[in-house]
């Protein structure tokens, strides 16, 4: 299965998952609780929401405690030998004070595409029970059903989904450049793709020429599809397209940038191979952003 | 501005609207009080969560009542001369017992494609403030902040945001014939594009391949983005792909479909043409699925 598109053929980061969601098995009773019975089967270990490493792995699982129980537990799915692998849902924080850059961006690069993956999906999840433990209708309590892809209200029944929120993230393209913008809580000179959340009522097309006009004051034509990628702080799937800009006039939102500017492929090319003369930092490999320059590079 | 992708240029209903959202006025109380008096100021007129068509227009709008408070009011935006337009929060429900199918059905069709846009936008988010009266987080009372595009918590102050929910909906394509299928909740002979929602963790090509696998037991390689459509029952963005499929033996989930079939160019024409010897009737030129089928055949 290809990873991406065929128009941009590198891994990024939270795509390429290997493992079979299994969606059968959370509407069947009998066989999830069969495959929570399982030997093989693994929990994957979080600390609060970031990973757990152990000396043998960045990413580690358990077998099932035997005072675990399944109703606290979200089927991420079955790997290719047909393991059942589950998260707990029981978000349990470390007492240590958090640290700045947390810990889970140390981790996430030294992954492999199928563990970030995997990890993407149990992050997005288990954050979503926990700040979603009352319904949203009447204000009761919910609890997990449909092993931990829907919760049900205790007092009207009502049943709640995981939210994944569709973000637009674009370059807009005029004559040999892009528009690249800095968000005012960036360090200095870290500049990234403009983005922001599709709305109700609106297209992905939109949404790119919405967001581009409110932030920077650029009018779009065309806009094409590139690529997409789950991002799970907390659950946006990032949705990545190339405007055509009518014309490169900025008049800058300095509520959403605090700088906006157009550069050429000479600087990208510069600012991707880090030289220190390079007009801007570029955004991290991990996010997919990156993947848009090299992609607008032709790398 | 093009209102859909250039690979297919025919209105689809609930996109290609034209206002302007105004975003700048959600955060600014004052000149978000000063449209609110402006008295050119309008209020789409709902009946429940349907267009209340008057005499004169079919999605009509009233100036702002003396009585009514900012507060229970979303800003849908601004028009082209700056009159801005209102939506009411609360939702005012008909006495009449419902009527299947809904009037909505035989008002929208007949709407322009402005018109349906914004009653689009309006309906999902009036839906939503609805649908979310209490805080997901801590079970407190929310209310509307920033002209109706976020709820606060009234205890704990957590902000919520409105749900756009990702659908992927797509056409496997597999020899110069596409599957489509029949839900079991719809009539006889009617079928349409397959479809589901993008879960958290997975890109748009991962969840048409798991889709499509799931639903009709068919691998598939490649997907290709199409375009995309608002749908405003409740908010879904629907992500309309095709993808190429690696054989064409259908293994069926009879828990999502009825029926699932390949058909040809010939087979598609016929439908759309609905002549009476098709082999099925096609989706609802307001649903993204019938102008795929029209893609499809190069329309």
């Amino acid at each position: 299965m290809t990873q991406t598109t065929l128009a941009y053929p590198r891994p990024i980061t939270f795509t390429g998952g290997t493992i079979d969601r299994a969606d059968h098995l959370r509407i069947d009773p009998e066989r999830l609780a069969a495959a929570w019975a399982d030997p093989r089967a693994r929990i994957v270990l979080l600390d609060g929401l970031d990973p757990r490493p152990t000396a043998d792995s960045l990413l580690a699982t358990s077998p099932v405690p035997p005072e675990a129980a399944l109703g606290d537990h979200a089927l991420l799915g079955l790997r290719d030998d047909g393991t059942p692998v589950f998260v707990s849902l029981i978000v349990i924080k470390s007492d240590e004070p958090p640290v700045f850059p947390p810990k889970v961006w140390q981790v996430i690069p030294q992954l492999s595409l199928d563990e970030a993956a995997l990890y993407g999906a149990a992050r997005s999840l288990v954050d979503w029970h926990d700040r979603h433990q009352y319904c949203a209708r009447c204000g009761g309590k919910s609890h997990p059903i449909r092993a931990g892809w829907v919760r049900q209200c205790e007092i009207c029944s009502t049943e709640h989904f995981p939210r994944t929120d569709p973000v637009v993230i674009m370059l807009a393209e005029y004559e040999g450049k892009v528009l690249i913008g800095r968000n005012a809580r960036f360090p200095p000179r870290r500049f990234s793709a403009l983005a922001g959340f599709v709305e109700p009522g609106e297209t992905i097309e939109e949404a790119v020429r919405r967001e581009i006009m409110e932030e920077a004051g650029v009018r779009c034509g065309r806009v094409d599809y590139l690529f997409s990628q789950p991002w799970p702080f907390p659950s946006q799937l990032m949705i990545a397209c190339v405007a055509q800009a009518l014309d490169d006039r900025i008049v800058l939102d300095e509520n959403e940038l605090a700088e906006a500017v157009w550069v050429s492929k000479d600087d990208v090319r510069a600012a991707l191979a880090e030289d220190e003369n390079a007009l801007f930092l570029p955004p991290s490999p991990v996010a997919v952003a990156h993947h848009m320059l090299r992609w607008w590079l032709g790398d």
